[in-house]
């Protein structure tokens, strides 16, 4: 039997809720009253998961709900903002119990991980499932990591190894053949990344500017370049390659996936010239790679560059919908 | 020629946005940056409209656009918030460029109306047009208007004329013809719903509890018995009809519609004895009606009564998915 809409909202979203002391009043009501912290900047972002479009409508549940979290928190982490709170906009074919339960599973389960409480929803019916998480938080005025503030001799970093989630959706649509040895290695990078929230807020004063990878390390870069007004020379030769990428693709090939893959949600950040010493200390205690791949340029281009001086050609630069 | 995801964002939404001075960053980064102000609860909403589902696809852009935003309003209005900032998730088969302009037009006209900004969003591929607007506003703490605190003896009050929107949708259907000369009138009703933001401020500090009315009158009371564990009885004789309700539908189905046709994102809310002749003095002030249609018992169930005092029997309450 079918649940109706609000005993889907109650069994599901209200049980499982953790209890933030700034919440003054949670899911149930027709708005959510929520305390900001004083003297903190809020935080907001949205994304979406179209099933068929950014996941596959038979991947496991739990994996669905933790993604859609996921993005959204790799999105404040390159804010460099403290998640808090979150809203969910879920539309399914029908109620189906059990894929609500592991969904929701996955995506609590990292909300508990990073102190996140669901505070708000709307569950609808429609014929594809469509997941929209809202998600706030907060940072110290002046201190957020926006996309505009990149200067020409900023060293550029990216965070652990781009290209892998690229690999395995390249795999899932029989364009790649991945190592057999690290098949499912990558398939948890493209189903279970990890937000680098703590990376993020780590970057606050010493990051001039940041942005998460969701749409390919080139493309995105290319946001703060566009945003900043600047260009940049990206060593290729540096990108952090992860073994399975290494062993499963030619070097061109590698290159270009970690350039253009997509789904990574890394952070890419530059950092002043006087910072990077500061940047390479603390990095060096972090749970993922840290890696120096560039520098930001006067000229307003993207200019790939292997170790011999040569140009390095990208057929695309990333995901584009209606591109 | 389709625009690109970027084209799109840039062109349509980045253009529109109307500048609040609590925003520090808005459209362009990973996220906003937004100055909630001191000493003031945030009130977090979300409503998600799909295509075939909450609208017809063929309806005018302008009217989704507008509604999208307005049934987020209403919840706000519901919360007795004053409206700031809005993220919207708009997911579309195609890049149509007409399609959005004229969206987008119908969106900023009621945001640009209430002092809302656009801070943010995601705009994606997917078979069917989803929209979901994420609304934020502010109340004093303790002012904000719950679901959950109406007490026996309370009056219960309902903005505007239920059912007009109901009907509309039912003659969409073909299951009731609207008089001739309403039929432009409660179109409107179901299109562009008006939200009752200035009334839901108005009530801070006279209404116990209040809802909107976006399921069905009968059905939205329901949730504020549900959670102030109370009940009603409802007379149903002092129901607001409209001329147009009432040149369409003999008077039970009329009374049925006002009571469960949903849609009507009016306000229904409940107050203390002591206040209601305070809440009249300034209701005469309105632009919608507002009226007395019942009391909070303590008995709990919803008791709906003729005048003569004999029970009204509703078929079906409200509009439930998955239901």
């Amino acid at each position: 039997m079918p649940l109706s809409e609000f005993s889907l909202i109650d069994r599901y979203f209200a049980a499982y809720r953790s209890q933030r002391p700034d919440v003054a009043l949670g899911i149930g009501d027709d708005g959510a009253l929520l305390i900001p912290p004083a003297g903190q900047h809020l935080v907001a972002t949205v994304d979406t998961l179209v099933a068929g479009v950014h996941f596959f409508a038979s991947a496991n549940p739990e994996s669905i709900g933790h993604k859609a979290l996921a993005v959204n928190l790799s999105d404040l982490a390159a804010m460099g903002a403290t998640p808090a709170w979150a809203t969910l906009a879920l539309t399914l074919p029908q109620a189906d119990e059990a894929w609500l339960k592991r969904f929701c599973q996955g995506l609590f389960e990292l909300a508990d991980q990073h102190g996140v409480q669901l505070v708000g929803g709307d569950t609808t019916q429609g014929p594809v499932t469509t997941i929209t998480l809202q998600a706030l938080g907060f940072a110290p005025p002046g201190l957020a990591l926006r996309r505009d503030r990149a200067r020409p001799g900023d060293a550029i970093y990216v965070t652990g190894t781009p290209g892998d989630a690229g690999l395995a959706l390249a795999a899932a649509f029989g364009k790649a053949t991945v190592a057999a040895a690290y098949r499912e290695d990558v398939q948890m990078r493209l189903e279970w990344p990890q937000p680098r929230l703590a990376e993020g807020v780590a970057l606050r004063g010493i990051a001039s500017a940041a942005i998460d990878v969701s749409d390919g390390l080139a493309q995105d870069l290319g946001h703060i370049l566009e945003r900043s007004s600047v260009g940049a020379r990206l060593d290729v030769e540096r990108l952090p390659l992860s073994p399975a990428l290494f062993a499963s693709l030619d070097w061109d090939a590698a290159i270009s996936m970690a350039l253009a893959g997509g789904d990574d949600y890394e952070l890419c950040f530059t950092v002043p010239p006087e910072r990077a010493a500061w940047l390479e200390h603390i990095a060096a205690d972090w749970d993922c790679r840290c890696t120096r791949i560039g520098v930001i340029t006067t000229e307003l281009d993207l200019h790939l560059v292997r170790a011999d001086g040569s140009s390095f050609f990208l057929k695309q630069r990333g995901y584009d919908h209606f591109g």
